[in-house]
């Protein structure tokens, strides 16, 4: 049985664990709070190498940013992360060939391979979280693009410049439909900086019709999003993954979006693979290609 | 050298034209009027074949309308032909094998093998017409998605409906990108029903602000989509073609999209291969599968 030694490099926190073959989590999971400097993230990724490169077959990393179509290092779209992130050698951190894929993307193969979209031709993966990812998958193979960014869930909501993303740019999906969406809704419908995703999920427990709004509205706006990718991707199901999938009607959302494209049916699904699939998709992927 | 008898089924017109394989259009073009009932549709096909099949090696349309995954028959979304189209039995028309594939999609194919994405790893086909069709093509092979029907240009503009689209949805890209968009950008800027796209054209020549500005908004909305596109499949190239991709600035859409994306700079380029691009590009796409 072939091992990986896997990270989950995101803005907040690097998680590292070993992962077997058939996805399996086979060691203690390590978690540490993302260092502001390359140095001292270069230095965990070293310690934890150290300590497992002997005992597995392939090195595995899932980062925030793009992650370029050889799979050796991080080309960009990397906000979250110190700047300069991208310019880190990730090959010289072992002996092993060091293999990257982009979180979401990651999350996306792990649905794949033993989660919520397995046997689907083509699927489309979101994490709904502080930002929101995308992973899309076509015939068995992750859609990564000429420089290996596919998959930024950065197309419009709205073409007149109301709301700015973080990425710099206006109105991507991603201010509409992530966490911080949320916050922004509930902002705008309250007048009050204040209110947290969270007030917003109490008050829907309590039947606060404001606060309802308000969620219905953010849903609405990651159904016009999904509405959109099925009609682009006519995939067999859609999958939602990422700290705020649970806030999600899923069903709500199927019936909405399948009321209103040009293509056949979606299932749209709630992820199975767990909070680690990041870490398990990076490493189903570096394995296959470990021979 | 092997040769096809391609169509191009469009809601106005048919084309036929016999194609070799090396996309060279061998033969005359007959034109038809697309006739409103089945059994006229059927019977110009039947006529040409009985013409041609014998000196060809593949029968190949090209179609308005989603084509399924074994290129042999339409599965629906072909509202501009007549009710009931998806219901003809394409190969009883011939005793070759007749292959389908979708308008766009083949003219992607066309651009791809002879045209302006020739190379292009990633490509993202948009004509613009009276409708707007998509044709995206992934490491050699069209993106059909589960049912053959992916690529369609219905993703949404607005998430809170405006616009009403042709396919029955709202504030799709097709109804603030095609022709008949430019008619009602017109339309709604001067409270005018009678306004039409060549007015706008016309105005533009000769410096009309107000239609200087309804181009622009054109243009805008054109360039929304594509930056949308573009961070979905971070494309080598976007190929804008259909009798409407000649008003369009290119080199304006370009720079634009470029300023506002995360993927890695795009190419927005003209279509090249002609007018003909969908029966060429149905017509290769057969011969390749012809033995």
């Amino acid at each position: 049985m072939k091992h990986a030694l896997a990270f989950d490099i995101g803005g907040t926190k690097i998680y590292s664990t070993t992962i077997d073959e058939t996805g399996a989590v086979t060691g203690e999971i390590d978690k540490f709070s993302t260092p502001k400097t390359l140095d001292e993230i270069k230095s965990i990724l070293k310690t934890q190498i150290s300590k497992y490169e002997d005992k597995v077959d392939a090195i595995a990393i899932a980062t925030a940013g793009a992650v370029n179509n050889e799979n050796t290092g991080v080309i960009g779209s990397t906000g979250n992360l110190v700047q300069g992130y991208n310019s880190i050698d990730f090959q010289k951190l072992s002996t092993k060939k060091v293999f990257l894929e982009n979180d979401a993307n990651a999350a996306a193969w792990a649905e794949y391979k033993i989660g919520a979209s397995r046997g689907s031709k083509v699927s489309v993966l979101l994490t709904l979280g502080t930002g929101v990812g995308g992973g899309i998958i076509i015939n068995d193979r992750l859609l990564k693009g000429k420089s290996g960014a596919a998959g930024e869930m950065h197309f419009k909501m709205y073409p007149d410049k109301r709301r700015k993303c973080t990425c710099g740019g206006w109105d991507c999906f991603e201010i509409y439909a992530s966490g911080t969406a949320l916050k922004i809704d509930a902002e705008e419908a309250l007048n009050d900086k204040n209110v947290t995703t969270y007030d917003v999920i109490e008050g829907v427990k309590q039947n606060d019709k404001k606060m309802i709004e308000i969620l219905n509205r953010w849903h609405n706006d990651i159904i016009i999003g999904i509405k959109g990718l099925t009609n682009l991707f006519d995939p067999d199901c859609v999958i939602l993954s990422g700290s705020m999938a649970q806030f999600v009607d899923i069903k709500r959302v199927e019936e909405e979006v399948n009321s209103d494209i040009v293509t056949t049916p979606t299932s749209v699904r709630l992820a199975t693979a767990g909070n680690y699939a990041g870490m398990i998709g990076a490493a189903l992927l570096a394995l296959e290609r470990t021979v």
